[in-house]
């Protein structure tokens, strides 16, 4: 519960995490008569849903993100402390980071979610993720790199592994690159290469479930499918990716077992509560989900602890639907707006009700003049869901001094179809040449231990 | 000299090097009869004028990029191909990247320069400097994280020790870095921090000779240094760095030998002639000078080798004022373009009078509305100079896809004063406090190894 300070000291609100839940969170508590600390292991707020436009080439990692210290300069009862917490003390009431510690009265855990490689944590190296700003690097360099070593690329088997781009997992962000991918081989660098024909370049999306975008409503992912095959992108559902090695990887639909050998496989697939949520759940007894997010109560606290709030991608939220809410951006931003005012209303003496998500609806870039909206009153397809997709992600990057920036690369892009921010940079300017399997694609072979997506 | 090729193939031109010396040949040679191969170890062309922009947070890299096979995608008879050249031989006209040749019958080095510590090697772990996109960001990893370590430190020594900048070098780069660092501290920072007062940095500018900016005339060199002073910056000139090690800076002014205890030591000092000139010394016996420069004839070809260029930072080109020309990029651009154009005139059978370098003046950036601008005939300095300085890089940046992005990015930036690009990324994300040397700064010590800046 609030515990009432000596010498009337502010109430001390520790927020872990600088996502869409703890940024907001603090805005709601900014220039309040509480004091409040927002410690984050990064200097910047990162705009997730755009990272992979920075992995395909579009736009810089500055561009989504907005240092953490000038979103609060002007908001002098927000501290922000650069650190990783290592641990919580509940009884104490006192975060750990290392040597230090940092005292609260209320605690807000938004540390959000990692990727889940369901247990083969091995296929990391093979086959990475887009969570960080380092992976968007990390995957734009692989990207590059493989049309690259495509190009000096002799063997005609070894070319067509560096022209295979796999990408697992046919939620939004696998979407999002395939047709991002696409539009990079089929069009931006077409005229690029002297020795390789990128149209030549395979896209391959592989879903666990029977449709991509199972979020959204049937009808759009229908078009979304379609729009991503005439793009160029092979949609492969109902498939398990049973093993993952360096350039190669084999999934399973039905009974048919497929290998691909391909220099570039991207993951797009899992996501678990990142490790906050195990250290509440030994320091509390909370109950964590199969997917590690906390199983929070109807005002987002947590069991036992009224003073501790866990929100986000981290949070498993299920009492408004039976459902847990989506591991989305608004849920995020919602949950720390509601918090932020709970904070303050109880202050007062006051609650507030039970927290409810309003659902602002789902979308998906697929390319140029092509996107799916589901508001649920209305789906638009196409051009009309592009421009309505252009404009939700200009409006919510208000937040951020980017805006004008973002807006006019993006036309820029538009209109010349360049992409400037290809640079390959970070370990070694270029792949060398690595034999892969000989076996032809396609090949069928021995059934291994299937995975789900 | 030019040898005929069998069976009327196209003329085969080498470049090594996609800096403003290579790129501006590549360009001059674009869509005519010969064949060009564009060799580099990145994708991109790297405008290195507003590298300090990246290292202190205005500017993304890609904004101050151009990936080489964009600049060249409609020119066919060029080919951009990505790798390290590791020796040539000029017998048989042949490049060699470890396994690969590739022949020539007219080859141009530009492959640049790099740092030089004088001998010093062991100093560039303690005091980076700025030639690559990765010594950007790692120099602005230090000088954001040295703010982030000062917040959280208490030892008062400690801090100051973080909040120390010393810049070693007063030609542009140090100037330039001196004065946006000094913005940073004393104006984009200073709502931004709990514990510490970031009026309290300071900022070392440590010059060998008489007076900063020495390219330029002694007036403008006394305006730029009393406009750094007046932001905050301390110079000292006549100064010889005689020790770099962890934290720590010695230097002599004269005979009395001082101590500094820095976290962020920053090396914009010498520059050597890159590797490659040592290969061409080896295989062609061409001469290099002191700084490893390959000294030139009146065509910039090196002697024997009617069909070797060398241009841009790596040639010591002094037959025009008996002194080299400067490794600037208007010297690269005018080279390469000169290279580009003979080249031509060559395969007709005509040749050209020897180059001349038209000197376009030389400029620096201080801060904001402060420059200096010397074109001989004309002096500007303050806000014309500024203003100056801005349409000359827009103009220079043409080439470039990025203009509009980047007017847009200082458009914005000088209106909120804010930095919005300055990410800790890459290592760790702040740097753990490390103990640094209890000597009180300015402390005299014994005299060490002097060595001249």
């Amino acid at each position: 519960m609030v515990v009432p300070r000596e010498n009337n000291a502010p109430h001390e609100v520790v927020i872990i995490g600088g996502g869409f839940g703890g940024l907001y969170a603090a805005k709601a508590l900014a220039n309040t008569n509480v004091n409040v600390t927002l410690i984050d292991k990064r200097n910047f707020h990162l705009f997730q849903p755009l990272l992979y436009q920075v992995a395909t080439g579009t736009l810089s990692p500055a561009d989504i993100s907005a240092p953490l210290r000038s979103v609060f300069s002007k908001s002098k009862n927000t501290k922000v402390f650069l650190g990783e917490v290592s641990d919580i003390d509940p009884k104490k009431q006192e975060v750990i980071l290392g040597d230090e510690t940092i005292p609260y009265d209320t605690l807000i855990v938004a540390t959000g979610a990692n990727h889940s490689y369901f247990g083969k944590d091995h296929w990391k190296e093979f086959a990475p993720g887009l969570k960080t700003v380092e992976d968007a690097i990390e995957m734009r360099r692989r990207i590059f790199s493989a049309f690259e070593a495509a190009e000096k690329e002799t063997d005609p088997k070894q070319r067509q592994a560096f022209l295979t781009f796999v990408i697992v997992g046919g939620g939004p962000t696998g979407v999002e690159l395939a047709g991002a991918i696409a539009e990079l081989a089929y069009k931006t660098l077409k005229e690029d290469f002297r020795n390789i024909d990128t149209s030549e370049t395979r896209i391959l999306l592989l879903q666990g479930g029977d449709r991509i975008l199972p979020h959204i409503a049937p009808v759009l992912s229908k078009v979304a499918a379609e729009s991503l095959q005439k793009l160029g992108v092979i949609i492969h559902t109902n498939t398990r990716v049973t093993n993952i090695e360096n350039n190669i990887v084999t999934f399973k639909q039905g009974d048919e077992v497929t290998e691909i050998p391909s220099k570039t496989i991207l993951w797009a697939a899992g996501v678990q509560g990142s490790a906050m949520g195990k250290v509440l759940a030994q320091k509390t007894g909370v109950e964590c989900d199969f997917s590690g997010r906390v199983i929070v109560e109807p005002n987002l606290t947590i069991k036992d602890y009224k003073n501790i709030f866990v929100i986000g991608d981290l949070a498993n939220f299920s009492h408004q639907t039976g459902k847990p809410l989506p591991g989305v951006a608004p849920v995020a931003k919602q949950q720390g707006e509601y918090v932020g005012g709970l904070i303050q209303l109880r202050l007062q003496g006051h609650t507030l009700p039970e927290f409810h998500y309003t659902d602002v609806g789902s979308l998906a870039m697929i390319g140029q003049n092509l996107a799916v909206v589901d508001l649920g009153f209305i789906k638009l397809t196409g051009f009309l869901a592009w421009v309505f997709w252009l404009i939700i992600h200009i409006y919510f990057l208000i937040e951020f001094d980017t805006k004008i920036v973002v807006v006019i690369q993006w036309a820029w892009n538009y209109i010349t179809r360049n992409r400037r921010s290809r640079l390959i940079t970070g370990k070694e300017a270029f792949l060398e040449s690595q034999p892969v399997n000989n076996n032809s694609p396609y090949q069928a072979t021995e059934n291994k231990q299937p995975v789900k997506l």
